[in-house]
């Protein structure tokens, strides 16, 4: 199979570290925006301008988009599912439905395949939501997140007059995950589930006091939550805080017997040292599976809901049935 | 969806229980091998004699075996598969491939679909490893069973002259545990994964310590592990042990990155407090997804991995991408 990544940052450099752990992908290349004679990437691959990308029509099997889903993808993915098979992360939750459908109608007409929202969450979160909650219907499912950095938080910070840099981890509060794993379903508020660590390097000078208020009363973004903030140097963000690390839990309760007099917890666990790789893992495994379904006729719009599990998978049905059922 | 169970013991009870907990499933009936006058259901559901079956073809859409994997399965899942769609729970992993040979074969001849190993190991399990495995192909997966009861060992242990009932409990080894969620890939031998606690009734006048030997020697069941046996009255047992919890751990670590320098790791954890509800729950959950898969033409034997997520929820692919996505 062979692939191309549009998009070289940091899900990009992930993609391309991703295809060397799988024999069966080939890296055509990466397509930037910027001026490609700007961009060194880590395995050596080459690099071509976005301009370029209309003659690798018929040297790409799947182009895998790693644009962000605020501005970037909403526009590239259905652009380009006219001219490639295509893969994105898109994690919006909100807006998942209007991209589906977006993608589908461009995919659908082109004769393409697509796939949105590959990943942890959307992703393998998402599957495990879903299986869960078929197996036990009479149950519910809480998704906590981190501990971990969200680039969104903490850019936020970084936009605070006086903040030089910053670094916000999610962290989900012991006591509620160990209320839902006891089966309890609890109702839990928004400062129940998560605390926000902010660790914040100030310019010369600043006012810090007016900084922590700044960040503790921000609407939406932290005021809802029980939040710390740390000043460090930037010395030691640099040797404390330069890794992007994620994860986090899919827990499911549900009740079965007669009289539902039997409780089961079902648990998912990620403890990723580094988000975008974990992300172009599942990106590569999902490339493969929607290459397979083009190849049997497949076009349109999918979601990781529709891709069979023997799909992501190099081994054949038969190693999977001997050595994995 | 129009099913029927076939054999009458825990899992059949908690197929029929699972029935009532979708409102998509309609139970048309029991069929057991014993006189059906003997067999009183726990819903109130009809029960048929075997026999009957054949009666039953048009109102029947996927037939749910619950017989065992020793002796049952291997000859009832391809006989039927011949007039039904059916689905079992087949759980000898070694004989999965002949198993599903034959009962592809079955299935293929007569126009119907089957779904062999539907559970939690094989099933949930066995997915988990799959999905882990093409994510982070750089890795490496540990399954560990337990705390809970493995009916097997405890019919060994009842065989035992002198033992008039017996409990026996897989058990986890934490240390082990904590060493493979801290991504250290170790080589553990069958004593350092697990160990084994036996809660046994002697009969009256019996040689306990004879009895305690007989189990902690007993070849392939209780000579690699820790052992401890614990003799309790017939009393404690009815108390204390009547229920059938299991569960246990699938984790996947993995190494990505430029030169493997993050760890990742996958965990899922299942804690049951009935094992045979929970595996009618995934019955009855892929039941549905071959009763659509047979809809759209598909026909001979699958496996869980074999299965789009979406073909197993009640929900549609709209609310799956709006709801769970």
């Amino acid at each position: 199979m062979k692939i191309a990544i549009y998009g070289y940052g940091n899900l990009g450099r992930g993609v391309e570290c991703a295809a060397r752990q799988n024999p069966d992908v080939e890296l055509v290349g990466v397509f930037t925006r910027r001026p490609p004679e700007t961009v060194q990437t880590l395995t050596g691959a080459p690099v071509y301008a976005a301009g370029e990308l209309a003659g690798f029509k018929e040297q790409i099997d799947v182009l895998v988009l790693c644009g962000g889903s605020a501005t970037d993808l909403p526009a590239m993915t259905p652009a380009l599912a006219a001219d490639f098979n295509v893969i994105d992360s898109f994690d919006t939750h909100a807006r998942i439905p209007d991209h589906f459908a977006a993608v589908d109608a461009a995919a659908r007409q082109s004769g393409h395949i697509a796939l949105i929202s590959a990943g942890w969450d959307p992703g393998m979160f998402s599957l495990n939501r879903l299986y869960a909650g078929a197996v036990l219907p009479e149950g519910q499912d809480y998704t906590f997140w981190g501990r971990g950095v969200s680039q969104g938080h903490s850019d936020a910070i970084r936009r605070i007059p006086g903040v030089a840099d910053a670094r916000q981890y999610t962290v989900p509060v012991e006591e509620a995950l160990a209320a839902v794993r006891a089966g309890q379903t609890p109702q839990l508020t928004t400062r129940q589930k998560h605390r926000r660590e902010c660790y914040v390097v100030a310019e010369a000078g600043a006012d810090r006091a007016a900084i922590e208020t700044a960040i503790k009363t921000m609407p939406n973004y932290f005021a809802d939550y029980d939040t710390t903030v740390t000043f460090i140097t930037a010395e030691e963000m640099k040797r404390d805080h330069s890794e992007l690390p994620h994860g986090g839990f899919v827990i499911h309760t549900g009740k079965t017997g007669l009289h539902g007099q039997h409780t089961h917890t079902i648990e998912y666990r990620l403890t990723l040292d580094s988000n975008p790789e974990f992300t172009a893992g599942a990106i590569v495994a999902f490339a493969r599976a929607i290459h397979r379904m083009h190849g049997r006729g497949v076009t349109g719009c999918q979601t990781v809901f529709d891709v069979a599990p023997k799909d992501l998978s190099p081994l054949t049905p038969e190693e999977l049935r001997a050595k994995l059922l």
